[in-house]
């Protein structure tokens, strides 16, 4: 069994060679700078790690990571259009760089390599092509939401799961697929990849109002002053509405300037928000490894994913 | 043999059919309004007769027309976003109506429905994935040229040949895939839609400028109006600039109002463009009718592709 860091390096290897046969020209050179950003390839490194848990060979599921790799930066690219965000890991996004106009064809170019990448199997296509349309759904909620008066924490995790979850529960049954597994093993793997990709965007959101900053290296609760609808806001709200009015309810009616970032944190903890939000992120994370238990594979097999798992969970071992 | 009508009427079931399953919600609406906008389905009509041409069944090719009318209708969505145009076929666009951010994303998922139709056949996969990036690629020639400041009649072309010739000819090509022809076979049924798409575009501009304006339904001049950079106009200042300056040289130093349109015309006349623009759509309807006499099918079998062509060049016989 290769270790996380040598399926790492291999997709790494094959990005950089893929990137060196793109044609020149604007259409592509976007394709190139968004993959050479810094990034961690958790979900072609699932592929491959899938593909090899299930006893096929990983370099057989390399061109299949690689288009996972390609249809996640093509989101990326189209997201910051629609979100206006002008900077991707401290550089600046591909439609401040070339524009609005190529960030959109060279998205959609790196979609149709994407496609170029999966082959013709016919498993993987229908993978592939489910989850690439619950992807598109996740990004219309999450818009919808940001106009939306009222969110429910229900509804919120329907977003995730489409946004979020679902291309680390696909990378990984492509993965699985490409080893030849039965779809009921195909289902499992996915369940394990969105469960841990539900509990990985709930802690993500859940560090950036509770997390240390000196760990985190991030201000914190930039998602609560920008008014951002995440699980922890939206249960609060609910709880406020629930016993009238409140401090997160007030701040929302303010400026996003002039939220008082410290009290609506305080406001979180004293609704019990903390402690809720917590005890789901542990109740997910169970759930995925419970999933990953129930893979009918020799359990010394599952140690490179046990290992990525709790990578993304942020624990040690 | 089925007529064009019969064909059409199988293909406006079919996506009566597909829209009618789409789910609600605004991901899906700009979907089933743009195809529900008055079309010829020119390109799926082709991919069902090029089957029925090499002795297929035409149904077994409706879903994979149905994938290549909805990439066309996706590159429509999203080419109105970059054009920036606020009309099509009538009524307003889908970035008008839905916003620009809705219409990146519904295009993305109709991109992902075209996939999703196509199916998992390899040889008709690769000739999709190929002629959907020439497809952006020739979108991409078209916006550098509206900034260029030369543009060569080679150069426009090979524009035109990948923005819109391309698609006639992988419809035309996955088509006869799906009756099993052999590879040279499906060349040169490509080759006849690939000079059967040029034709088409080059009459489209030479009626924009020669046509009758009573029978065209349009004022005369419009891309001259607007200075775009058709083959015409790209020709007449290439000889202006062998003979030194011209009325089209000065006409395109003026505001698009103030364009005398009747002596750009007479200039291009003058200039021997009519005639040679002429000659050149001549020339490329022969290549195309060649490429089909060259297909190693029955003569009587290709009548209704000889009346598919002799209605996109605007005869009667």
């Amino acid at each position: 069994m290769r270790t996380i860091e040598e399926h790492r390096a291999a997709v790494e290897a094959r990005i950089a060679q893929w990137c060196g046969a793109l044609p020149k020209g604007a259409l592509y050179a976007p394709m190139d700078y968004l993959l050479h950003l810094p990034a961690k390839r958790v979900r072609p490194v699932a592929t491959l790690m899938a593909c090899e848990l299930f006893g096929g060979d990983p370099d057989a599921a390399l061109d299949a990571a690689l288009g996972i790799e390609l249809f996640h930066n093509f989101t990326l690219m189209h997201d910051d259009i629609m979100d206006a965000s002008p900077i991707r890991r401290g550089q600046p996004t591909v439609h401040v760089r070339w524009g609005a106009n190529m960030a959109i064809l060279s998205g959609d170019a790196m979609l149709v390599k994407a496609y170029q990448c999966m082959g013709a199997d016919a498993r993987a296509l229908a993978a592939f092509n489910s989850c690439a349309l619950q992807v598109c759904e996740g990004q219309e909620l999450d818009m919808a939401f940001e106009k939306a008066s009222s969110v429910t924490a229900e509804q919120y995790m329907g977003m995730i799961r489409r946004k979020t979850a679902v291309l680390l529960a696909g990378a990984l049954e492509i993965g699985s697929i490409k080893a030849g597994s039965s779809e009921q093993q195909q289902r499992m793997i996915g369940r394990f990849g969105e469960q841990l990709g539900l509990a990985f965007q709930l802690r993500d959101d859940h560090i950036d109002a509770f997390g240390d900053p000196g760990v985190t290296g991030k201000q914190r609760g930039g998602d609560l002053r920008a008014g951002k609808k995440t699980w922890l806001l939206i249960r609060g709200l609910e709880l406020e509405r629930a016993h009238g009015g409140g401090a997160l309810t007030t701040a929302l009616g303010q400026l996003s300037i002039a939220r008082d970032v410290g009290a609506m944190v305080e406001a979180l903890i004293a609704l019990g928000v903390r402690e809720e939000s917590d005890a789901l992120i542990r109740a997910t994370e169970q759930e995925a490894m419970d999933a990953l238990d129930s893979v009918a594979v020799a359990d010394e097999r599952k140690a490179p994913l046990r290992k990525l798992a709790m990578g993304l969970m942020g624990r040690k071992s």
